[in-house]
């Protein structure tokens, strides 16, 4: 350890950034060194930071680390290190002697036991005070798996904090964690090490060139966009990352994990954010951008398992089987490919389909984030003489084009006929001379093209950004829990759903095309499945049923049918039940039933509880929250019982029942109404159960009908009465 | 006389198809046989008759009549006849021997006086009995202009019957009035002389081979359209015509009527409801066509003077001031050009723009009925790998291609992704060789296209369903008044509205584009003006106010920003006042207000009326029917005043003004309300006006405030209240 120590200060003492006009020490802890996330990205990019700052009045030393012993470990460090690349805008020359530096500054630990951590922390508090440095801080990068996270935490905490006055900033990798659960005891257990501040989740996504201009665009763009980024003109957005890899290698993390946790919950959500928030007057603030991104956060409508198709590539299977040593029979649900719609409950974005999509052993690699516009133009002017991506009734998009695909770099575009936008003449350049390349159902001559003066690897943007302690692309703990609260119910509820097969490649063809119908996704295509069974009974030979019931004709027909003939008289008179079973339907029907004449339906219910409407208890409110928000059904057509009334509950001298009996007769004719939902309780009670007053004492819903007990089984049992909208009863044992 | 008749009977009696074997004589009378339309189709259409008719069994004779002296008028007519034009299916031999009886069964009467109409008939009837022939009946066809109708009419009934058993079919050609009244009027005279099964309405449109196929389309293909002919599949629906000539000899006609009259009132309507009805049973049932036909109109949501564009060709006033000598300041508003939107308050169409245009001096002649679907599918393979044209992701149309332009000849189009069309063989061709050609954006490969066998002109299809007594291509009495009722509005409404004024042709370019926003329409470039005067003052001059009211600080904003914040803090709270005033701004609110938080809105009344919410007095029922019904407040958010507790009105005991306040006061912090909307009577008064009660004394509504008194001029003063929600007041004189 001693050696280690000396040879240490030996190295760094010899360097002049160390000089005593330095603005301050920062010492950089890489820890996964070694790793795959370090050889390819986190090294090249530490090298530009050195790169960018070593004339900035700091200095720096790097701190690589790994379980690995030290002389394997730094042999393979310095392997990497001797291949960094210089980039394009650095002479050679200066490269090289800045690359000599940077290798003179950098070091292997092994770092595995609480001594190893002391040990680091003595060799930077010794060289500190030996060259006579303040010091800035330090950074700890995480590039290690996940389960590792809370040990070096720990230590850190313990060992390795900063001098006071010098800042701590720890950066985390994903995965942050496999549902809602396991991310919040992670995130408990970082906090009881690490502040808040001190964190910097990586997101490399947001490190994107395309992605990480996507708010200075709608910054620099407002007046453009501010009449047009709303529903009224969205038409859908498009939010897209395709791989040509598969997960060959990989199956013991991918395993895990699957497409919606390795890219959708977090690169593709945040991207969504990005351009469904709330514009912060400061787009550089990262509180404000966080306060933006919760309040988008809790106007996502939840996912349902229809929300999100799924498909795995055919190979996958047998990838896990041999990488995981599993038996033949081993069958594996996780999803390589997944589409999935979401939609906002807000005012901007209410209707607009916001569609994920990513997968592996796709027909390309391509990423971007596409909002398109609707047409809401009618051209006169013949077509053939409208000038081609000018006319106003062409298509309108602008495309966050993240990179690789056709074009083959990141690029802004933005159709000719919507505006030419503001760009930060700096960092983004117009391309003028296009490649005869089409690119959503355009030639790329109809778009204005920008694409960076610099390409710049996603990880150097972002370690340039911690450095600087800029936290506007980084995930916070909040942000990162109401992700997976988000994604959590999606996750649980397709465990158990068998993916799509999918080829892989160009042979998918249109295996993976989806489509929306209301707020479903499908496949285009019908599974190509061979039928092991011929087609059974057909669903005709189900229909025939008594035509009388009790003395009055029973309408018998499959549901659409029926529901034309019922309405066809003008009004249709719809009672509903309460309790919890209806709201599955009242949900589909809200959801999926939009040939429904709600705007000619009257809704009353069958039962109620001794609560105000408002209440949750309510069946009324139950009703109102599942289905009535989310159908036109007129005002006045709707008619709730009357349990709270003169602002008191279930009052019998308020005369609830007979007020209600009355209004049925005043609308209804014959008072029958056209369809009754009943449910049926497991103790075989149907329409109300009793509630529990508050005094304690059991006793049916007063609203409904005056002659009615409670049962032992806590149901109501009630005697028919004239001119009731319905008989609730005892269904048959 | 006599030696006309004479005449006649020679020349009629030298025919072998006046043989005794006839299944019945036909008397084809055109009245203006001598003016444009019979020269151009109306004759050629009785030819084609005959043609068709020679060998069936029924004799003819043809009747030409006109206004003009026997000499010239006969002559002008044979002219006519004389170049009658052989149909290609027709051998030239065949042909110009048909064509010569044709001459001889013709002949021309000057038709003025009762006398000649009486000379008419008894020609006629001569005929027949010197001929021994049994009648079939009569045909009187109207070529003349709409103000000589009544007199025809009149002698036709009193001297031109058939004998008993034969039938009389007079058909009318457009104009059929000139606005609802007067179309009404014309309706009433013509009932007076002619039977309803008698009169034959021409809308030459429906004669168009494609608009004719609409119905057989949609009757054929029931099983692909039902799932997809409705708001959830259909993104938009284009009706149009477009002329390249202009009014030219023709103002007086033109300068009467305009475009909305000529065009859209008609053939655009007509198109519209072939397209939009629901489909018939039986789509050549006269009878269920008109019943589908009438609740179509019924479900036209009203146009308001925003429903529509109107433009006028530069030279049309210059050509009006000339050909009806008017003098050089003279201006017309008649409009040559126009865009309107259509929406239903139907199930099936409900938000779907139906756009119908049509103008004269455009870049080109044409028309069709476009279908265009939604594009609800995400395609997940690369763009440039899908077959074009077949995609589910490409755009999918149905479009019935009228004739002219670039396909110039009728056509029905069908996209390939879409499905196969079943067309009936005998009257349509599929078209396997397309033309070089791009249409709707497509090249014209990426469709089904079919054509007609044979191509008819519309009047030879009208001519033979007259003579076959088939009515379901014509427009009946109600057809018509009903469509004169939707159009009137409007049409009352433009007839101050300068058109925009456009050089026509080519030079049109992109100055008649229009775009709908919400349910206005408005031309896409701005109005080429020169400004008169400079920027006068800017909207921020106005927005000083003083910042304290009733010692409650004001927030004082531009409308859209002062909502923004006074909804930020959650629920926004709304009062409204009734009476009539308000309906105008709730109209405009649920229209054009998009961006309203309705979501988080509570409304609660200012005043009401002691009647029940559903009256049509109500202030509730206006609010209701004007507002609630199109946008989505939640209904717990909606707060009616409880006028009517216990079934009864504004009783005292039943505390309505307690309970509100008390609703009030738990729902709105302080019971201070976000915003309150009172009206202003032209007395001064606000919120409220006195009720006249049964018993017929005066007084103000009970439910909003007890102290409060009647004045004498009607309006109800009350004094301040703690908890109440607004203080209504008497605005000072």
């Amino acid at each position: 350890m001693l050696r280690a120590v000396l040879c240490a200060v030996f190295l760094f003492g010899a360097l002049p950034s160390l000089a005593r006009e330095s603005r301050g020490h920062v010492s950089v802890v890489l820890l996964g060194a070694t790793g795959d996330l370090a050889k390819k990205y986190l090294w090249q990019g530490l090298f530009q930071l050195y790169l960018e700052q070593v004339s900035s009045g700091h200095s720096f030393t790097f701190h690589g680390a790994a379980l690995t012993a030290h002389e394997p470990g730094q042999r393979q460090m310095f392997e990497v290190l001797k291949k960094l690349a210089c980039p394009s805008d650095v002479s050679p020359d200066r490269c090289a002697v800045v690359k000599d530096q940077f290798l003179k500054l950098s070091r292997y630990y092994q770092l595995k036991t609480a001594e190893n951590y002391t040990a680091l922390n003595r060799e930077i508090e010794t060289l500190l005070q030996q060259e006579g440095l303040e010091e800035a801080g330090r950074i700890f990068y995480f590039s290690v798996p996940p389960f590792a996270y809370a040990e070096i935490a720990r230590h850190i905490n313990s060992s390795c904090r900063p001098r006071p006055g010098a800042w701590l900033r720890v950066v985390l990798e994903k995965p942050f964690g496999h549902d809602h659960k396991s991310a919040q005891q992670l995130a408990i257990e970082l906090r009881t090490f690490f502040r808040e501040e001190e964190m910097y989740r990586v997101d490399h996504y947001l490190g994107k060139q395309a992605v990480a201009h996507i708010l200075p665009f709608r910054d620099q763009n407002r007046r453009f966009l501010d009449p047009i980024w709303n529903r009224h003109h969205v038409e859908r957005v498009e939010i897209v990352l395709k791989e040509t890899l598969d997960a060959k290698g990989r199956t013991s993390f991918y395993e895990q994990y699957g497409v919606l946790r390795d890219v959708l919950q977090n690169h593709l959500t945040e991207a969504l954010l990005y351009l469904a928030m709330e514009l912060p007057a400061n787009v550089s603030s990262a509180e404000e951008i966080l306060r933006h991104k919760l309040q988008t956060f809790k106007s996502l409508q939840g996912l349902e398992s229809t929300s999100a198709v799924l498909g795995q590539y055919q190979a996958y299977a047998s990838q896990v089987r041999e990488e995981l040593q599993k038996p033949q029979d081993y069958v594996t649900m996780t999803p390589t490919f997944a589409g999935v719609l979401i939609q906002l409950d807000s005012l901007r974005w209410e209707g607009v389909p916001f569609i994920l999509t990513s997968g592996k052993a796709l027909d390309e690699r391509v990423g971007y984030v596409r909002v398109l516009f609707k047409n809401r133009a009618y051209c006169t002017q013949r077509e053939s003489w409208r000038e081609a991506g000018r006319s106003q009734c062409g298509t309108k998009q602008i495309v966050f084009y993240i990179g690789h695909g056709e074009l083959n770099s990141p690029a802004v575009l933005v159709s000719r006929n919507l505006f030419k936008p503001v760009m930060p003449e700096g960092s983004w350049k117009e391309v003028a001379d296009h490649p005869q390349l089409h690119l959503f159902g355009h030639p790329l001559s109809d778009y204005y093209v920008y694409s960076p003066v610099q390409e710049r690897e996603a990880y150097s943007v972002l370690i340039s950004s911690i450095f600087h302690g800029r936290k506007d692309s980084f995930i916070t703990t909040e942000n990162l829990l109401a992700s997976w609260e988000f994604w959590t119910p999606l996750l649980e509820s397709v465990t158990q759903r068998a993916p799509r097969l999918y080829p892989g490649g160009l042979e998918n063809q249109h295996l993976l095309d989806f489509e929306m119908t209301g707020r479903e996704l499908s496949f285009l295509l019908e599974e190509p499945v061979e039928l092991l069974h011929a087609k059974t009974q057909a669903p005709s030979d189900y229909k025939t049923i008594q035509a009388k019931f009790r003395q009055s004709p029973l309408v018998s027909a499959w549901p659409e049918e029926l529901i034309v003939r019922l309405a066809s008289s003008g009004e249709f008179h719809l009672a509903l039940s309460g309790g919890s079973s209806p709201i599955v339907l009242f949900q589909r029907l809200a959801m999926h039933h939009y040939g429904f004449p709600w705007r000619h339906t009257h809704l009353w219910l069958v039962d109620e509880r001794c609560v105000p409407l408002t209440d949750t208890e309510s069946n009324f409110r139950s009703l109102h929250d599942h289905l009535l928000r989310h159908v036109q059904v007129p005002y006045l057509h709707i008619h709730p019982m009357p349990v709270h009334l003169n602002r008191r509950l279930c009052v019998e001298e308020d005369r609830g029942p007979e007020l209600y009996a009355k209004e049925i007769a005043a609308l209804v004719s014959n008072a029958s109404l056209d369809f009754v939902l009943l449910g049926l309780g497991s103790d075989g009670h149907t329409a109300a159960a009793c509630t529990t007053t508050s005094s304690g004492t059991s006793k049916c819903p007063t609203s409904t009908s005056t002659p009615c007990r409670c049962t032992s089984t806590g149901a109501c049992v009630w005697r028919r009465t004239e001119g009731r909208s319905c008989t609730p009863r005892r269904s048959p044992p």
